[in-house]
């Protein structure tokens, strides 16, 4: 099966990206010249262990080193983690990211789903955890969801991961987004954290880093933090990644502003599609997941910008589009598109 | 288990390393500031398909872009070859690069090895094809192998190859290694290429560039390429891995200079040690395997020296010991640290 994902701006080179859901303040200037500046290192193996790295994130997030593991982007450590677990039943919810799916297919998973309601603004409700059983080995979580921007209420956030402590299921949840979130650590699976479970973050999304590929996973014990950093090969951490990471790290108010601009732009987007009258569902990160006419995103396409379809994502379909949340005169050249095309 | 493999220079700052197989010309100057001048395009994701890089290779190996599939080093596409055929039962040579068992270990692969014997130099002889039975799902061939720095007869390969394709076991042969031998074309699985095989290729060894992570496989049908292409995160292969990579296809002359200096000091460095009593087995390549006694890599260590101890090799044990060929001083230095050493 082709896999879809955006930010296919190989294919669309001239074209104005709201498809791939980047931090549209860039990458911090500081994290482009401190690569530059290491290219020495490039002809050497990049350390394995990522010890430099993880320090600094360890000082930062105070989370011990043996809890924390860099991979090769988020997705390289989705890959690693069911590599290593091996699950044989799994849930997901439905829509989310399609690599859990298809990671979890590598190993011949079973998969159960699901389903966020439209009615809930497609937030997940107290009957998930009904599929929290303990025939289930691991449950993937993406939080805010992708394509949805939808967080989960901590309250429930709370409940899930008691379910999965006492039902001896790996809980993953994909934080890759949340940076981007007002109130962000008050929806992290940290303050109800578990044993058995990993948070995944990126370094891509908040840093506008996508091409240097870093992520990492914090790893609520120390076993399966040696699990998943022996799963997979010896130096899947390049060097100006890990020089990007340390970088980027240094960038304290690079988030907060971050944040700032997304909250505000974001608002406007939503409330100039919904007074076109397309159904825009609530989201409180950099992304939106909206309703409109079959054909949308062809006819966008050829105004010169890329959105993303979401009729592949098991849960949704036809007229279901994904929007980045770029700066205000780019989302303004959108919106006129937008007017022009529905 | 505790992966062991060279380089590991973090661990040991002001060292000179040995232990990592490198081109001792270091990395194009080209290569270096093509990824520099890039740096505006790490801000977006990757190419999934690399298709600048992957037709640049095509053109320069006639070899279809259908055939071609990159990685995030050659051990990325180990990994994913594993995951993709899920083989059942597997044949690697004793000793032999540590990647393949540990991959196939994923997998719960049953591994059986074929000895190479200190006799016959570790080079494989005839008695491998009775293990090439119709039950073997992969057989892993590493030429020149690692770290023996011997060849395969290319005899012998054509036999190895006529038996896979007659058994249906998939061949995957890793030819890391085999630009920096004389006559490398005609010990390449190339000129006996069967459907069911694919020959790895890294960028990392021959361009000195292991800390961008650039490998590729050339598969034997656009069916294996498909799977391999679809193994594995979307994003595997980083921007400035790409740009390196179509960089360094531009240095003509880069390798047969390579190969006319690692030949030069490999002699030399082999010359040198075989007077000094050591048993050194004959490499094709710009790496020597040789026998000393126990704990020689420690003295070396206090000396400014880091070399392979290969203990940890099936099929070896104490006091077998690899040094990559490195530049003339590098390696008389080295030879005057081992005449104090044993």
């Amino acid at each position: 099966m082709k896999q879809i994902h955006g930010g296919n701006t190989c294919q669309y080179p001239d074209i104005l990206d709201f498809s791939a859901n980047l931090n549209p303040l860039g990458m911090p200037d500081v994290v482009r010249r401190a690569v530059i500046a290491s290219a020495a290192q490039w002809e050497q193996y990049p350390d394995p262990d990522c010890a430099k790295l993880v320090q600094k994130l360890s000082d930062i997030e105070k989370i011990p080193p043996s809890l924390l593991v860099c991979g090769n982007g988020a997705a390289d450590l989705i890959y690693r983690l069911v590599h290593a677990f091996r699950p044989k039943s799994a849930v997901l919810c439905a829509p989310t990211f399609g690599e859990y799916a298809k990671a979890l297919g590598e190993v011949r998973c079973r998969i159960r789903e699901y389903y966020l309601r439209e009615e809930d603004d497609f937030s997940p409700k107290e009957d998930i955890l009904s599929l929290l059983t303990p025939e289930t080995d691991m449950l993937f979580l993406c939080i805010p969801n992708n394509p949805t921007g939808q967080l989960t209420e901590p309250i429930l956030l709370a409940r899930i991961s008691q379910h999965c402590a006492e039902n001896g299921i790996l809980l993953v949840c994909d934080e890759c987004f949340l940076d981007f979130a007002e109130h962000a650590a008050e929806y992290s699976l940290r303050r109800c954290m578990i044993e058995n479970a990993v948070i995944l973050k990126a370094f891509t999304k908040l840093y506008a880093m996508p091409g240097l590929r870093l992520g990492y996973a914090v790893c609520g014990s120390a076993m399966i933090a040696e699990r998943l950093r022996h799963s997979g090969q010896f130096w899947s951490v390049s060097a100006p990644a890990q020089t990007a990471g340390i970088a980027a790290l240094d960038e304290t108010e690079f988030a907060r502003k971050t944040v700032e601009r997304i909250t505000k732009e974001r608002r406007f987007l939503a409330e100039k599609l919904a007074q076109m009258g397309l159904r825009v569902y609530p989201s409180a990160v950099n992304f939106l997941l909206f309703r409109g006419n079959a054909g949308l995103d062809d006819r966008l396409l050829r105004e010169g910008f890329l959105i993303r379809n979401c009729a592949d994502y098991s849960g949704l379909g036809q007229g279901y589009y994904r929007i980045a949340v770029r700066n205000h005169d780019e989302n303004l050249w959108l919106l006129a598109a937008i007017g022009r095309c529905i």
